[in-house]
């Protein structure tokens, strides 16, 4: 595939797949205590208002999810991992932690994270041009267009594409600042909890690579899954840290 | 100082000091080997052309300096942080690397380095809520105001405020992920060397943090030096790596 370098337009994907026109819920809004499922290698936007829960469940317990979240009304606010570091004076959020946008604002808090913890704040989402350097040849899904479709198929346009937290990807910082690529250390059924402290749009994208064991040795990507829980409701996790 | 939230902004200053007007040269472009100063606290706008090399020089040692680089005639692409981090395999670049864009295209090449290499790419500039947060009251300067008034004052509007190049700045990833926030191991007259690699506009911000010994203990922010060299032209650095 070519890649032609027209002005930068971080709403405008570079190809195309459901996520462009498929949604959870035709604004967003998902139906609480509901299980909804996120295809493999596909983004959906999810509309959470202030005080509700969000869990997402990493079904097969391999699958990395990209997930951002913007301010509902203002995509140029959105939760930013450059701020959120520096905030946490951690490179990676634990339960507990609110997860802050870029004027430093709370916008979800993890709640609760059943995985050992390992995610990862530093590295953008997968994109046409990643996929080219890795040696694909024609287009390949891609995290940064499942952002952008996915926020199209509810009515939105991103100005920029933020770093993600990228839930369950285990790329840690080992010796001298050296990164490694490795498969999660998260169990089949692991969920994190986010309770919203704004009104907000979260977009979650089921990682497509599948040219780095990031999701699992296999390189097979899966889907997974989110339901939205009552203000006040009860949730039943699996298993609790 | 109150803070309102209206919609995010990236162009829009919090508030002013000189970089708004004051230009190192009015459309940016330096003379080559001559010595400019960005002064403390302030934030000045560079426009290199592919091939051309710019040193940034910390004059004092202690002074770490917030760098952007945007596509000349594209605000939208720009040096980005979090796809320079899988680009490398390592958090932070060393001489020889190539700083690659939000598409992955190298903007730059850090030619030399002859301070001990110690530079930050996960913390986000400094702005009014992260000086409100540390407690202090009223306007104070900012990095991220100074990106924005330094572009202006050349007539540019960013789309977004991206994860700047902290030079010098040393806020180690320690262990278990913590962070830290400690001196400069810079010394006087230190500096970095870029080549472009595609027409730029670079904007380095002298950090007027004030709070925190990030720009050495006596927490005094100081000035930078640069300098833009004639394509193929010689470097005299004071020392190398």
């Amino acid at each position: 595939m070519d890649i032609a370098y027209p002005p930068f337009d971080a709403a405008r994907p570079d190809g195309e797949n459901p996520s462009a026109h498929e949604t959870l819920a035709p604004d967003g809004r998902l139906s609480p205590e509901k299980t909804y499922t996120i295809p493999a290698r596909q983004g959906r936007a999810i509309r959470v208002q202030k005080g509700e829960l969000l869990s997402v469940i990493n079904r097969d317990g391999s699958q990395i999810g990209d997930f951002w979240a913007f301010v509902e009304g203002d995509c140029n606010e959105y939760l930013s991992m450059e701020h959120l570091r520096p905030t946490l004076r951690c490179i990676s959020p634990h339960p507990g932690d609110a997860l802050v946008t870029n004027r430093r604002r709370p916008i979800l808090t993890l709640v609760e994270d059943t995985s050992p913890g390992v995610h990862d704040t530093l590295v953008a989402s997968c994109d046409i041009h990643r996929y080219a350097q890795l040696g694909h040849q024609g287009y390949h899904d891609n995290c940064t267009d499942n952002l952008r479709m996915a926020l199209a198929a509810i009515g939105l346009r991103p100005s920029s594409v933020p770093c993600p937290l990228n839930l369950w990807m285990n790329t840690p910082v080992v010796e001298g600042g050296a990164m490694e690529w490795r498969a999660p250390v998260s169990a089949a059924g692991d969920h994190v909890l986010f309770r919203a402290e704004m009104d907000a749009v979260v977009v979650i994208s089921c990682c497509p690579m599948d040219l780095l064991p990031i999701n699992g040795e296999d390189a097979q990507p899966r889907a997974l899954e989110v339901m939205l829980h009552r203000i006040g409701g009860s949730i039943t996790p699996r298993k609790t840290v």
